[in-house]
């Protein structure tokens, strides 16, 4: 079986996924188990499996009670060499920590690669070790978010919410983890500072709260996945659905990441060599590796940058899903490098070796696919390009012609603290277009004054009254922002559709449907 | 007459005139000064006609012994409020300066408002008075330059010179020129330095190559107007009609202005209030009026803005067309800024109240037009949006079919010190695409390193080659760049059109025909 056969089985098998999703197949009623029971493949013990670990002796893992030879499935499994992990040895720990493996296309898939079964004294032993949900421990969450995934747990608020105030409130703001929340004792953490001469410092949340000044920024922080479902719809991607509102706009306090690096040694002889600076959760996986990341020393160490290692959020102390006690704020730049639950910091030459900065945040060409995608071709993402998204009307709403005027709302943004200065809106599908009305604080209130230049880090809401478009049954509504460096979104999904479904900021369209009375 | 109905004349008389111009009628041999002999309008002498230079007085001027009352035309004057300049005096001086009047429709627009002839003693004291031409000193420019205007002289290279070298040579750099190139004697030439707390500081050319160190910066320079043709060919703009090469690649050497900057007196006191560095030209209109513009003080100042006061252009003088004996080079930022024939700067807490900086070189939505643009909605051009150009094969280029392969030539650029990171190219208007090959140096040489973060101001030239499509007997071919914040080029150009046709960076798109043998 070669690559390409193997690729075309996943398309296939994932659109058999989807009739059989409605068809309401549940996931976990999929025929695996019971397939093994007449199976006449070989039966293996699982000494015999554990030394399939390398690709050179092939790659085995078992999954209740079956073994899988997934060596040529390595090189496409979107999580990248995650999979390794698992070699040898049984899925289900790692499944449950990546719970986005509860999926029939994925079963599906995995049933390709059967190679026999599990002796039947060892299938007992592994049900004896059945892993404990690492998720037990997670927080309550508000029910009016919508779920994209429950472990990790990532899931959005109703995009109506994001334009109802300018400081998007926690429990509404985008929530979107890798791996378990970890509870963090704030009396016994520490932040621990390395690479720099003066050794390791380890500073305490107190240390952070007392010897330093406190800054606040708002920043707006979005994630790379924002809007990933109209790319999706166009064609699909791999990824969780958000739809716009995996974006917020906080108010964060906390101490300049600048600040403790120069208090730890940082100086003209280390910015000779230093290039970045990595940042290491708390959150860890089964094997014990910390989410992590980097981002380029110069943003790190500019008064200009304002990167936070931020303990509050909306003048209150981090909520756990966002990262308590400490979290870094990095304002202009992508979420995934604005890590939660910090807990260590690294001065290096080289960027983070992760995972996630490797292989996962980066945007490729439409005509790339996963067979020829050479990770180290593309740049991690970092600045975010320019953004806007339609809040209200909702997509398929339904106005009476005798309301006469028609609203539109919504919300405008660009990497690198370059400011919106102006969104244009049409209601007819693009021919013409109107400017909103732009704002940078709460209704009634006095705005916040313009921010120095490179250093708009917060979003505006937007707003547009308009008279009702005559005759017109049905109207498409557009929105477009512009930045201070004039750069604008495309038309268009498609040309920049990316495998990951990152980056989606085509213009947003939403259809609303005009009632006559 | 209001103002609807003078623009409605306006497009009306631009449509006759293009007409006219079609049938080969030369602009001077329209019929102004002839129609007035058999007049019945009254006769002025030119006492009255100098009462009128307000307003409220009204706004009258002379042209070829007619009288004209331009006070309804003023707020429509493509120029701004330059056309008060030549409130109650003659045009002719002020038109031998700016030679985009030259052409026909000025002359049809000029005639709507005749109101009376001009004595005749005062038409034989005009005419002994005649101005001289302040071009007459204008540099030799190269014959295979493309002249958008001869005075200001405006020029573009054939586009496929762009892609031939890294470095643009001088003599194939596009020159864009508001005014008469100065004469200026490097051994007399003093630029000063205002606005600091040490006082004026004068400095030589020798002051400024001897008393600090000097810096190269390899950057590329864009005028806003680069590919206004493409957007004038779908709906009518104003303004010098620029192809594809509006920009070039040269490496500057020269004093950071950061330097000077320090010299004179700049410190954490000046950087409370400063907020803004102008820069004003030793180029002068008639009324003595320098070219002027200005930068935010936080680009001047930073270390890594690299902004030079430049000597120094692809390791020889600056040319007399590039601002000799020194200009500023203000990287990643719009051409307008980079004021040649520097003489003076000053610091200000505010933007330069030039022309240029607050009614030209701004951008506006597609919907607003003459009537309702308002030039304090939309803030000055500084830093440009990602753009990139096919430079080979020429539009209406025709390849030979027994050729098998295409090579598609171009280059890339994204202001602010973005750097370019991939360029598609679709051979088959934007259906399919395939990823161009990047260089940042010439074939064959060791390419330059990647520029530090935020610090990527020279262009990158790509090459693609490819299958040439079977059957296709037209070809549209399309690129589209894509910079280190993810900012990408709009599909198409009219929902970025705007009425001066400035920053057109939708795709580029050229079509070929396919020539069976």
């Amino acid at each position: 079986m070669n690559l390409l056969t193997v690729l075309q089985g996943i398309h296939r098998l994932q659109d058999l996924s989807k009739e059989s999703t409605e068809q309401s197949t549940s996931p976990s009623d999929a025929g695996l188990p019971s397939e093994a029971k007449s199976s006449p493949l070989p039966v293996f013990n699982y000494d015999e499996v554990t030394k399939h670990r390398s690709l050179e002796d092939g790659i085995w893992v078992t999954y209740k009670g079956g073994v899988y030879d997934i060596t040529e499935f390595v090189a496409m499994h979107p999580g990248g060499n995650k999979i390794l992990l698992a070699a040898g040895g049984a899925l289900e720990p790692f499944w449950a920590l990546y719970a986005v493996h509860d999926q029939e296309y994925v079963l599906e898939i995995l049933s390709q690669y059967k190679v026999g079964e599990l002796s039947v004294e060892d299938q007992k032993k592994q049900e004896d070790t059945k892993a404990s949900d690492p998720y037990a421990s997670d927080p309550e969450r508000h029910p009016v978010l919508r779920v994209n995934c429950k472990k990790p747990f990532n899931a959005e608020p109703p995009s109506e919410i994001l334009t109802e105030s300018y400081i998007t409130p926690h429990v509404f703001f985008f929530k979107r983890n890798h791996l378990p929340v970890p509870q963090v004792d704030p009396a016994s953490y520490r932040l621990q500072v390395e690479g720099l001469p003066g050794g390791e410092l380890s500073l305490s949340l107190e240390d952070l709260k007392t010897q330093f000044p406190k800054h606040t920024v708002t920043a707006a922080m979005q994630c790379a996945g924002n809007r990933r479902s109209d790319m999706n719809n166009i064609k699909e991607v791999q990824g969780l659905n958000w739809g716009v509102s995996a974006i917020g706009n906080a108010k964060w306090g906390g101490t300049r990441l600048r600040d403790v690096l120069l208090a730890a040694g940082f100086g003209p002889e280390v910015a000779n060599w230093a290039r970045h600076v990595h940042f290491e959760g708390l959150d860890k996986d089964v094997t014990g590796t910390a989410y992590g990341t980097s981002i380029p020393i110069s943003k790190a160490i500019s008064e200009e940058g304002d990167v936070l290692l931020a303990y509050e959020m909306n003048g209150e102390d981090l909520p756990p899903d966002h990262g308590f006690p400490l979290r870094v704020v990095v304002p202009g730049v992508v979420g995934a490098r604005n890590v939660k639950w910090l807990g260590r910091i690294v001065i290096s030459a080289e960027e983070s070796a992760s995972h996630w900065q490797q292989h996962d945040y980066k945007g490729f060409s439409p005509g790339t696919d996963w067979s020829k995608v050479d990770p180290k071709s593309a740049p991690a993402i970092q600045e975010l390009p320019i953004q806007s998204a339609i809040t209200v009307p909702a997509d398929g709403a339904v106005i009476d012609r005798s309301e006469e005027t028609l609203t539109v709302k919504g919300y405008a943004w660009s990497g690198g603290g370059r400011e919106v200065v102006r969104v244009d809106v049409s209601l007819d599908g693009g021919n013409t277009w109107q400017v909103a009305q732009l704002r940078n604080g709460d209704e009634g209130e006095t705005t916040e004054p313009s921010p120095p230049p490179g250093r708009a880090w917060a979003w505006k809401l937007w707003e547009l009254t308009a008279p009702l478009p005559p005759q017109a049954e049905e109207l498409e509504i557009i929105c477009k922002a512009v930045d201070n460096s004039y750069n604008v979104q495309p038309d268009t999904i498609l040309p920049i559709w990316n495998l990951r479904g990152l980056l989606n900021n085509a213009w947003h369209r939403v259809k609303v449907r005009v009632r006559e009375d």
